[in-house]
């Protein structure tokens, strides 16, 4: 049984009892709220690691994306980014591995699993087409069986949940038409399905297969991450109607994943003009039922490269106070080049002070409390605290140190004239 | 004639000519805002540089605070801050030098305004209180003239904008002590105005010399820039009722200068929850009669010391979606130290990124023009013009030279899977 077809029956699983305890949330309403998919818990039966949950009510989450797009990284430097997201306060982290080496990115991705401490999410698209890419063969020829074969090895394996682009459908792709973009089809998985919809002229056999993906989702309890193939690239495509056309199908989609007793939940964008990020956040909740909305950035402006961790974190801290559940991090260098080790680290943080900004406006649980500490912390230019209070002790520690911060009896900004030792 | 005693007249200075080119507002409409007091053109008669205008319908301005605490710093190290930042792309410097050498302060100042091609902002306060302690004098027997001479000195010697606590009064410091905060009055300016008023038992000498502070202003079209010593210094104490008597006051004060020729903005927070970033912006345009609003950050929570350029510039975006008008930088050194060279980079841009995507947001002049370009460069992977259209050109070449991205021509994060090369 799932996560979610225990909470249906009224059982209370071992991972609900884990999850909850660091949630606000008393484990009945935990419960209630799995059973009616406002929340997942996305952990794979043969992935050991302690859960946490995403969804409805519960502290907002952030995930790494990592992996190889060529042998330009490796292994070794993949597992490293690993640690170093794990370490910064990631939940969650996706191996996007691709390249020409099908064996390489499979033994990467098993690497992850076996020594992530923290669930772990796959596109099957990736490991799919380096498949084929391997085997010389078009993207275009991919079989029902090709995908089936991928995704029953990845839940075997232990991927906690998988991102599916079965939205992206004929009619999705008919309105993109009607209605162009500049950027056009920015997702890798949603590009390469447009790509073979059109040679097979077929609809998109990830949907045409969803009972099927739906069963060895069921078996593992493969949380399913339903793709936004049409997510934008640019502000300027955001919120499109091809994007918003692939969500009610999306929508669709939660209410059939539901109904097996699979836990889902939906990604959204991506690249979203401040004015419309809440919009798109309630606009999900809307139309999928509130299934947990895991958001990328989204970014607020494309004019910043280099910087779109910042970009990314206004965009995300203004969706978590909408209600967007999860977040997956933008580095600094998104649109530039692979994230090396401090960009990983610079995203996860980036993310997490986005998510407690979120959760702090929305008064969550413990969040004010903290708040309250630091303040406190600060007025008495208590050093020790407002490290360990910090949401990056390690950035405060350093500062301690380079500056002999302990030394002062005052604020290091204002010196003589600092405003707390007059004490109003 | 101040720039605003000249647009009441109908007359339309060399400067308002200057500052509307780079304004989405045609040159009508800038002089009848400047008229209403809702822009202002913060411009001293005495110190020559481009003016730039503040206020409604102008694009979002950003201000760096520079300036030394103690000796640990220099003037020439304060000088390359002062060149950092308007490479960065600020609109304007304030000078909040105080150490216990009163002559080294002022040297400070005066070379900075002399060396600045941006408009340049002090807290007279900060040296009436250094020459006091270079005197070994308490800031308790701080006179009326000690105030009058210092702002009339600073004037003439060309300061553009000056922050004048005169907001702190004996009425809103009852309000604070019947509501107390967890970190008092944190605005050095503030705590000692505060301190004075306390001993001498006196109303805020800055508010009782109203008159005479605005006839000097007034002679040298300086902009007043009514600092608010209220604000919070953690978002617990964010929009208490100290900080909203304070504005009422300040709403007020905004009313007799703009009654006496002189212009004028009003200081806002600090430390807000995001849930009460709108809502500060929209009640000072209506309290104070829309004049341009002058933020510092916000920052969004306190618990990311290290960090507060992303706190800051989450709730500066928010802010100026809102209708803020000039952003006070914050540097990541903000909390912990005083702000080195790259601080003041990253501080710089950071507010640069929030201003642009909240500009975005209101589709405010040619932003949304070249956001469609910077699509375009991106779809046609053309790194070069991907470059001159960033925010930050120096970051993106730095990458374009050390990851080789122009002898690619695809996308060096998804490799041979770059979704452009599908052109979907």
């Amino acid at each position: 049984m799932t996560q979610l077809s225990s909470a249906k029956n009224n059982i209370i699983t071992d991972e609900m009892r884990k999850a909850v305890e660091s949630e606000p949330l008393s484990l009945e309403v935990f419960r209630d709220y799995i059973s009616k998919g406002y929340i997942v818990i996305p952990k794979n039966i043969n992935h050991k690691f302690e859960p946490v949950a995403v969804g409805k009510g519960t502290y907002i989450k952030v995930n790494a994306n990592i992996g190889i797009s060529s042998k330009k990284s490796s292994l070794d430097e993949e597992l490293k980014k690993l640690q170093v997201a794990t370490e910064a306060g990631a939940h969650s982290i996706m191996d996007l591995s691709t390249c020409n080496d099908f064996y390489y990115v499979r033994e990467i991705r098993r690497e992850i699993i076996k020594q992530s401490k923290i669930m772990v999410g796959t596109v099957p698209i990736y490991e799919i087409s380096t498949k084929m890419f391997a085997e010389k063969k078009e993207i275009n020829r991919i079989s029902d069986k090709d995908i089936l074969e991928i995704i029953k090895i990845q839940a075997e394996e232990g991927v906690d949940f998988m991102t599916i682009h079965a939205g992206v459908t004929q009619d999705v792709m008919r309105r993109l038409q009607n209605d162009p973009r500049v950027c056009g089809i920015v997702s890798r998985g949603g590009s390469m399905i447009a790509e073979w919809m059109k040679f097979n002229n077929k609809e998109n056999p990830f949907l045409t297969l969803f009972d099927e993906i739906l069963d060895i989702a069921y078996q593992y309890d493969v949380t399913l991450s339903l793709g936004d193939g049409l997510r934008p690239g640019s502000t300027i495509d955001g919120t499109d109607r091809a994007q918003i056309q692939e969500l009610i199908v999306l929508g669709e989609l939660v209410d059939r994943a539901r109904d097996r007793g699979v836990q889902v939940m939906v990604e959204g964008p991506g690249h979203i003009n401040i004015s419309d990020v809440e919009m798109n956040i309630k606009l999900e909740k809307r139309i999928c039922n509130e299934a947990p909305f895991y958001i990328l950035g989204p970014v607020v402006t494309d004019c910043a490269p280099g910087y779109d961790h910042i970009t990314a974190a206004i965009g995300s801290a203004i969706a978590g106070v909408a209600g967007a559940d999860f977040l997956c991090y933008v580095t600094p260098a998104e649109h530039l080049h692979l994230p090396e080790l401090q960009d990983v680290r610079d995203g996860v943080i980036s993310s997490v002070i986005a998510a407690f900004a979120a959760d702090l406006s929305l008064n969550k649980g413990n969040s004010r409390e903290r708040e309250m500490k630091m303040a406190k912390a600060r007025k008495e230019i208590n050093w020790g605290n407002m490290s360990n209070l910090a949401l990056d002790k390690g950035k405060v520690d350093a500062a301690i140190e380079t500056y002999q911060l302990k030394k002062s009896s005052e604020c290091s900004m204002c010196g003589e004239f600092c405003s707390f030792k007059r004490n109003y």
